[in-house]
């Protein structure tokens, strides 16, 4: 790798989208204008050609192995995000007669049940409102009615920094937004009917959502709708029913191996639980100067919000933050304060150094 | 450039995805790891920080400028291809007691057809289904029935090689389809509501569709149904709504200047029709040995295609061109024979080569 490009890379905490392995940054340079050879980039490439088609394959198949998904369910590769699976889920699973509950638990969740009210009859199972959207519900608060077809989760929300420390175990299958902690710690498959995620977080760059869906509903799913909402006709086209966003699966599949070759989601989650640590104990240990919202057992491992003393030290924080290189820590412009994205990517040593100067930060900078 | 690089470059005829600008993937590639001395990749940046809102904010200016569009209209940057507009159409533009007319085209129109009659009162304005497909409608062939929204034409058939010479001239406004010949000719404006189409034949990588739609409009379009679906969310939010395919729209804004440089659509145009008139004459200079299906009004200039006297000398050819460095040479799965996609960034060169070939290889090969 290039000396002067590793001199001049910065620690990225942005939500998203957010810092990649620069291993595989640099591998995707090199192969970008002729891929393996053939006088062209992958880019100009058919998606029906040799070099697309092992590229797909390979990124279907790292998918389900990296994330431990069982048989039983298909991966698919779409586009418009998870913001189109809000859309998607109801319009294809809900039927006549069938409703579903859906968690709010924040900003994300908040979108899920917007949309989901066009297209089929929902209601809210958990109202994260009177605690401030500072924690999960425990499954005994989750509310499930009658002809529920799902139960919708947001495991994890990117602007509140909360996250389920247990799934949820309720009497219907699990449907799941799992965007911000997409492959960064292992689920319960049995649990779910369907999860869904964009990859920009931890897994790739922006324009693509890869969807995991239980074979067993796909033949009961709404045929009433045009084809690219249809799960099944992307089941049955294998994500080619039209031409894919072929950069972006690529780039998912490079990040895959990536993951796989440091120890796949298990080193993953463990990597994210040592990283949060590092700020929730540089948060805890600051008697007070730094303050997390969130409730101990609803903090998430990959949005860590913190405020400090006044808005005026937040501002000299951020400043100052940046000038060490250690940048987009600002906290979502709806709710303020700071934020520490460490997905996947973000290495160890990076959170280390952010702890450490948060440290010297408060001393320099007392109340 | 490096020298290796542009000697091993092949001719590459694919219908889309396709050949880009050399020029520009050597740009983008030499800026993908560490995007102007920032530390970071572009496509690890929020899509809402200053590198990624200047991106976005030219490529939007530049398709605008490019296509000479009006300030009457909006550009809007979104995913799912054309495929998802075939839905979001008549789920925006049609409610109730208004209808729409499809021009039956051939395979592109057929989906858009199939799409639309899930989401609205539909039926067909024209059939190419007794011409075999082979040539487009003249205006007075379309009929308009009462109450018709809009009128939906596929601007150019990738599969079956034909496109409108004249734009349809009726008492209803247009949309139209302008997937494989987007920004590659001028339109006129005046008769549109709206156009799209996906970025991967003339203007970028896969992943990303772009809409004009006409502001007037906007305010009229259905509200019930999810975000993503909605054209007035997107509107709205300036295409920001949720986060978009950031390193398409790079590369988009990348060849848009290339474009321009070159002398934007006019010479785009121009090219086109010279490159198509150098596979056209060396088909029907060929005695017949070469034969296009299409009626000469409505040839592709876009998308070649053509037989040889045999599928054997058809197969033959394939094999030849493809070790004398012409590429992706053979016609859609659906129709069979060649077809030879000549798209803006296809150097004259090629097709020059290309028309030489022919020549050759009829000779060489007599029947």
């Amino acid at each position: 790798m290039n000396d002067s490009v590793s001199a001049n890379r910065v620690y990225n905490f942005s939500a998203g989208p957010c810092t990649l392995p620069l291993e595989v940054l640099v591998e995707a340079q090199a192969e970008f204008v002729d891929y393996q050879g053939s006088g062209m980039s992958l880019i100009e490439m058919s998606h029906r050609g040799k070099h697309f088609v092992a590229v797909h394959e390979e990124a279907k198949t790292l998918a389900k192995r990296v994330f431990r998904c069982p048989d039983e369910f298909e991966v698919l590769f779409l586009q418009g995000g998870a913001t189109l699976q809000f859309a998607m889920v109801p319009m294809n699973l809900l039927g006549e007669g069938r409703r579903a509950g859906y968690v709010n638990s924040g900003s994300w969740a908040k979108g899920a049940i917007t949309d989901a009210q066009c297209h089929g009859e929902i209601y809210t199972a958990w109202d994260g409102k009177d605690s401030g959207y500072t924690r999960m519900p425990t499954s005994d608060e989750i509310e499930i009615r009658d002809d529920t077809r799902y139960l919708h989760i947001t495991s994890n929300e990117t602007i509140g920094g909360i996250r389920y420390g247990e799934w949820p175990q309720v009497p219907v299958p699990l449907v799941a937004d799992l965007s911000s902690e997409y492959m960064a710690r292992p689920i319960p498959w049995e649990r779910f009917d369907l999860v869904y995620g964009g990859v920009q977080k931890n897994l790739g760059p922006a324009g693509l959502a890869v969807v995991f869906i239980r074979k067993a509903i796909v033949e009961g799913l709404n045929k009433n709708i045009a084809r690219y909402l249809r799960y099944d006709i992307h089941v049955d086209k294998d994500s080619m029913f039209n031409t894919p966003p072929v950069f972006a699966v690529y780039m998912l599949g490079k990040v895959l191996k990536w993951m796989e070759a440091r120890g796949g989601i298990d080193a993953m989650e463990q990597a994210a639980a040592r990283k949060a640590g590092l700020l929730y104990g540089a948060i805890d240990a600051s008697d007070g100067y730094y303050r997390c919202p969130v409730e101990a057992a609803s903090r998430s491992h990959m949005n860590v919000v913190f405020r400090l003393p006044s808005e005026a030290l937040e501002a000299k924080f951020l400043d100052e933050a940046g000038k060490a290189r250690f940048l987009n820590l600002k906290g979502h412009r709806s709710v303020g304060g700071l934020r520490a994205s460490i997905y996947n990517a973000m290495p160890e040593q990076g959170v280390a150094e952010l702890a450490d100067f948060m440290a010297s930060f408060r001393a320099a900078n007392p109340t």
